[in-house]
């Protein structure tokens, strides 16, 4: 798996006439080399070229691990108070006389470290390979969806726990820690991003942060989460319904659901991600709601919880079999209501499949 | 408190003549602006000039929220299908006319988005801030430090938490549910990292990742964990051992303490970060475990769990009051053993106190 992207890098490096690829990104490196590690401020890099061995390039504490991942080639490394640079050069110099043309990923790498890289490399020209593996990753192959599916299961079993937890009195943080504890015990190691729990108007913030805020009667809760699963993610976003709903907040749910389901209808290979999104805001616009719909439709997601595509209003991004993004039509009003549902998908050869399978009824609980 | 740090680096931007400030790290735009934010892909900015009020730039969906903070002064947005650089320019030439000189992040921004920022002011220069910043945070002020003992005292509560769940069978990750579950019940929002729970010899690799793996008689468990606590970071790490060590991880763990002891008496302003280093290498080097010792003795924190300064080799950083850093050695023998101890510490007028109170005594669990 890890080899046959390594291999079609390597195709393009040779074909592109580059020297050397210098990846940073730690997600990029886990993608081509299977060796995943956070590096926190530490250099991580993973270098390729056209005709010697590939080579892991890691903080020396870390050597070990990278030894024992399957990863075939071999790791360098540096102490804490040697100049990683200085020893990256060198050994990139002894795999390869020509170093004129590099590829670097400018997408991540710092204006810093690129500065540094220059300047052991004076005469070379660097390229920016960050599109290019944003194009590799976006179509999915069937071992990739697999993993992604099984990742989708673990949110639905997030949000079942989510919502069995609902009660009186019961804080947003508590939740969250509910859920995590749970599927933590479960063995699931990590979430894709920090587990939302947000209660009454406190979900019109697209982003907020759980607090002590505590469920009380006729509360709608926003929940959005998802997990990291063999290094895949997935993404979900429900609302449940403490009791009943005030008449808006009804109105607002129905709205976001039928232009989330119309939208999710639509997906299929040759539409454009700014059709999807024009058909979702349409829908929420005619109603009178656009100004409070103010984030694009959705975003793709794999390896990492954000990345390509991005489906947004104007984008002529054609949608291709493979490919994987969220729908997640959103309405906030601030100091009143938030209502976002959001599925994750895959799309078929004639439409999409779904990642994640809890119901959107509208459902109220307790 | 914030504009306390706002004036400062105000003062520093008159003082050296530039025109513009743009941050873009969520970690310093929190500092200086007390705006929390992760923007994941999309641009977050902070903008300061000499004469003019400085804004906040974030993307749409997050607004509200930043109006709804501490931050006294404009917040302007964009869509997401919007052009971020080409609004972010235009306030920018709203506010000055002279933008000859900028100050940027070039340890915090990418190459990508600098490329784009250079497109829209072709004429201008950029210097480096990154250093400056660090340099403003490397001291803390008291009301920092106390935010910092508290993030201490929550350390503290997780290491016996996870203490109190010791027991045979129990797995690594158990663990780390357990301990996050009540912390979270308690209403501590984040880890400051992944927490580390890693039993026997697993410990022996210094970035191992928690899994299945149960605890049984005679293991050491290393516990290595931290939370964010209204905004400021703690750290630490302990063993705890479930039975009787071998003599070998005993041995180890006492030549480990001795280290970090010998590391923390001689913490006082004017010692070389360096020196600190040594003391503690020295100790481990003549007990013939000098190789074993991957890693640099420390690293600052602070708002970040990860920031200057490095307690490492040969730095000739000059200890000052208020700085605050972990010190931290370790020995790991692959397949055998690995022992590190970590306290952070702020540095007092005379020596230092320690941010984390857990006894480091050899002590036996169960």
């Amino acid at each position: 798996m890890t080899n046959k992207k390594l291999t079609s890098l390597k195709k393009w490096l040779i074909e592109s006439k580059i020297d050397c690829i210098l990846l940073n990104d730690p997600e990029n490196i886990a993608y081509y080399s299977g060796f995943k590690s956070e590096p926190h401020e530490r250099i991580l890099a993973l270098v390729i070229f056209p005709f010697a061995d590939p080579f892991l390039f890691t903080p020396s504490l870390e050597i070990k691990d990278a030894q024992n991942s399957e990863w075939p080639f071999s790791v360098y490394g540096y102490l804490d108070n040697e100049n990683p640079w200085s020893i990256l050069s060198e050994k990139i110099q002894s795999a390869t006389t020509s170093t004129g043309h590099f590829a670097i990923e400018k997408a991540f790498l710092t204006v810093e470290r690129y500065e540094k890289l220059c300047h052991f490399f004076k005469n070379s020209l660097f390229k920016n390979i960050s599109e290019k593996i944003q194009e590799m990753k976006l179509i999915k192959d069937s071992s990739e969806i697999k993993k992604m599916i099984e990742a989708g299961e673990w949110a639905d079993k997030a949000l079942e726990i989510g919502f069995n937890s609902i009660k009186e009195g019961i804080s947003e943080e508590e939740i969250v820690a509910e859920i995590e504890f749970q599927l933590k015990k479960q063995g699931m190691k990590e979430m894709s991003f920090e587990t939302m729990v947000l209660t009454g108007d406190h979900a019109a913030s697209p982003h907020g942060v759980p607090g002590a805020r505590k469920v009380k009667k006729d509360d709608m809760i926003l929940f959005d989460l998802g997990v990291v699963h063999n290094g895949y993610t997935s993404d979900v976003t429900r609302m449940a319904i403490f009791g009943n709903p005030s008449k808006e907040a009804e109105k607002v749910y129905s709205i976001v659901l039928r232009a989330h389901q119309a939208a999710i209808a639509a997906v299929k290979p040759g539409v454009t991600a700014g059709q999807l999104d024009e058909i979702a805001r349409n829908i929420i616009t005619k109603e009178g709601y656009g100004e409070y719909f103010t984030h694009r439709l959705g975003h793709g997601l794999g390896s990492s919880v954000h990345e390509f595509p991005s489906i947004m209003k104007d984008s002529e991004l054609i949608i291709k079999e493979g490919m994987c993004f969220s729908i997640e039509p959103g309405i906030y009003i601030p100091g009143i209501v938030g209502v976002r549902i959001e599925d994750c998908l895959y799309v078929t050869k004639n439409g999409c499949e779904l990642f994640t399978k809890t119901p959107t009824t509208f459902k109220s609980i307790g």
